[in-house]
């Protein structure tokens, strides 16, 4: 007997006949003889609706008024959810961020939680009762609701598995585990059954966007191990745990891209001590986050060419500020670029894998496609490449690191 | 400078475009130099949106569940209503029954309020800010929402006002005011400038909708003055209020009626005691609520007819209990009759005039209409007469009585 946190998502509550499903799979979970605690996130479409109800009275909503509004779509879900329970015969009560409570700060639309309260729960399963809980909310303390972000039911989940200390977190979606790369363009990509919080990290952080990032950070902090899967059918999903040996075995677990970034450069600046914090801190005083930045000789001895890509929505107010200080950091010429694309490989075996970086290199040379940036971490490599050859990278890079071969080792 | 608590129902929120014409109401509230308390229903028709929801998972959805399910209509009201106030450049915070605290029993779906407290709302109003709260519901001692049935905000706006001591709380509604009768069945009605608590529990009980019962005996208990008046326009309403020597001078203040009985006789039971026990206590258990009840000697010496009448929605389950004990009660012969009305005058000025009853009898009988049952109280008469009459009756009686012409004083 274990207790077992579920957490649906949007498109696994999307109708009645959806709930009704869940609340099966939730009782098939019960008949297992296990404890359950389900988190659900909003019917599909309905936080989207609130906002843009919202956006109808100004396109600049209150924060805390917007949280009062957006976290409604969560408490349709469990009650309803709670009422097919109980119309099918077993004993479940749902609960509200105050309720439980899930204490949070009082960072309105992305408030991060500090601390759950567990004697509610606690008290319901050792009576036998499902114990549903509306995922993205929270309460701070004033007793303001607050939201946890996008995708914010998935922490609500992991937080709750790690302060009941629950044996797994089931993350249920619409797809049925984690990809070695986007299966939409590469129809090599498979399954993985195994991928460490690290790993996922980079991956959730690169592009795809199976759980959000936050999520993994709890895990990984708590040790909650994740098991991410389809509610459409019964297959084995991805786990997400802590790193073991038999991953470092495997050199690549991912290719992944991002297309929303883009390129500047600027050419040509005085190699003087002190240059980059005067390109760079005007950009972040607007709030504006930099990826990757590289820095090179220049032709002439004593200056250098600064490159750096930002997020594409950010692209035209970080040009106008780089611009406007252009005279002041000495820079001869700015080129930009928004035809640009990010391909990365992800896995915890190339700490102890050398040449893992030169393959990469390789496999994108050998198809003629330029890399314009690198960029490295210990267990994930990145490249600026030409938007237009997105696609063919990753497939290259799939195939180049034999990711479409099944694991060395299946047993879990 | 005042403090006033406004109500405003679900048609006066209905859409985007009201809630921002309500905003701007609150605003033209405040710039007369009173504090504001606004209280808001579920936008138009949601509620029931939320209820077909949960019957469609189940026919009979768990109750504490229901209540948290529609709870979340007026959560979104008063988000919406907070955030076109701050947009207008006016500061305001919405509360929600836990946030205030509005405390209730745990009876689901009905129940009633216990305690409001105050301190939160006070702080708000003494920094100048407009405080939006939710209507309709509450919470119990275990944290659990609940909710005060149907036109509950009606008891909430009234119970917030009397907590704060208000000077009136204004209840916006489709309509502009409590009108001596149905308009739509006579056109001679005519708005009440002044009526009675007691006059009001009558007519609100004997089917005009305006105000949910529950609010006018709050309204009464703690004398808060309530003006009913719509939110389309800016003319006055209706003040309901406290019994004064003015209202004494009118007689009969309106006529009401209600086509939602049915009647049924039992005819030649035995005159003995204990009878009308015996006949009443199975209904009573079924939770049918008997409305008038007359009992009349039969032609035959000893006996009695004994006649009554039940909310249609009843009268089969009723008819049924009936006959399974007309046996036992010694009853001869049922007469059930579902196409009867109830037609009444109400009027405080009824306790110091004594010919109101035979002038409404003579007025009914002028038309040819026939008086199956009457029942009276102080301030109330109340015929039954076959339903195909009642238009005829209520237009006689509102003639009969005068009151089309303007009451004698208007100065308020």
């Amino acid at each position: 007997m274990a207790l077992v946190v579920q957490k649906y998502g949007g498109t696994s509550v999307g109708d009645i006949e959806r709930i009704k499903n869940v609340a099966s799979r939730v009782i098939a979970t019960k008949k297992q003889g296990h404890d359950v605690v389900v988190v659900v996130s909003a019917m599909a479409g309905e936080t989207d609706k609130l906002i843009r109800l919202a956006q109808q009275v100004t396109p600049n909503p209150d924060e805390r008024e917007l949280d009062v509004l957006i976290s409604t779509g969560e408490q349709v879900s469990i009650a309803l959810l709670a009422i097919a329970l109980k119309s099918m015969g077993y004993d479940a009560k749902s609960y509200l961020g105050f309720q439980i409570k899930i204490a949070t700060d009082s960072v309105f639309g992305k408030a991060r939680i500090m601390d759950i309260q567990k004697e509610r729960i606690r008290n319901d399963l050792k009576e036998n009762r499902v114990v549903v809980v509306a995922g993205f909310q929270g309460i701070d303390e004033s007793n303001n609701i607050t939201t946890l972000g996008r995708g914010g039911s998935d922490t609500s989940a992991v937080a709750i598995a790690a302060a009941l200390e629950a044996d797994v977190c089931e993350i249920y979606t619409d797809v049925d585990g984690v990809y070695t790369t986007d299966p939409n363009i590469c129809e090599k990509a498979r399954k993985l059954s195994k991928i460490s919080y690290d790993e996922m990290l980079e991956m959730a952080s690169l592009g795809a966007k199976v759980l959000q990032i936050r999520s993994v950070e709890f895990a990984k902090k708590y040790n909650v191990p994740i098991h991410v899967r389809s509610s459409f059918n019964d297959n084995p999903g991805t786990l997400v745990c802590k790193e073991d040996r038999e991953m470092e075995r495997v050199v690549v677990s991912g290719v992944t891209y991002n297309k929303n970034e883009a390129k500047i450069e600027i050419m040509h600046v005085p190699d003087v001590p002190g240059i980059a914090a005067k390109l760079f801190k005007p950009i972040a005083d607007a709030n504006i986050v930099v990826d990757m930045i590289i820095q090179t000789s220049s032709t002439e001895k004593g200056f250098a060419d600064v490159a750096f890509t930002v997020p594409k929505s950010d692209f035209s107010k970080t040009l106008q500020i780089v611009k406007s200080s252009l005279k002041e950091i000495g820079g001869k010429e700015i080129n930009a670029d928004e035809n640009i694309a990010k391909v990365s490989i992800v896995g915890v075996g190339m700490r102890s894998h050398s040449s893992v970086a030169a393959q990469m290199f390789s496999a994108l040379a050998k198809e003629g496609i330029n890399i314009h940036m690198i960029s490295t971490s210990e267990i994930k490599i990145s490249c600026i490449i030409d938007a237009k050859y997105t696609e063919l990278a990753v497939r290259a890079l799939h195939d180049a690191f034999g990711l479409d071969k099944p694991e060395v080792t299946e047993e879990r």
